[in-house]
């Protein structure tokens, strides 16, 4: 993670990949979740998986930090793994 | 809406209530509105109903907007009623 940190400062164009385990319940759920992800600047691409309860974030210029307090805003029990 | 406004600027410590509609679909859903609203400083009270897909917000120093934008950071289709 801290290796991560320092890469995505120095090379904010590099692309890193964040994983979460996220508390959701229904298409409601991660459909929130969908739309947070779709409007933050830096992400580029993200999977959701409501069955798995985990968010697959691909994002360019942000760090793990900042993905998990992004997500957290939704009001989801959110947790890095 | 502007007088309410005006006056949440002028009497910080006055309270008003705040009615908005929020796209919830299950407990998930209205649980993650309670949590964001639990933690905003200026909330003295809510009621959220899952049923009508209601939120009612009693805030003081808060403007109507303040509350809406906080609401709708959960990714909740969010609407002032």
């Amino acid at each position: 993670m801290f290796f991560t940190t320092i890469a995505s400062v120095m090379f904010p164009r590099m692309e890193n990949t964040y994983n979460f385990k996220v508390g959701m319940t229904c298409s409601g759920c991660s459909g929130a979740v969908t739309r947070i992800l779709s409007k933050t600047e830096g992400v580029k691409s993200f999977d959701i998986s409501l069955e798995k309860q985990t968010v697959s974030v691909v994002a360019a210029g942000l760090t793990q930090e900042q993905v998990f307090e992004t997500i957290k805003k939704s009001g989801k029990p959110t947790e890095i793994i």
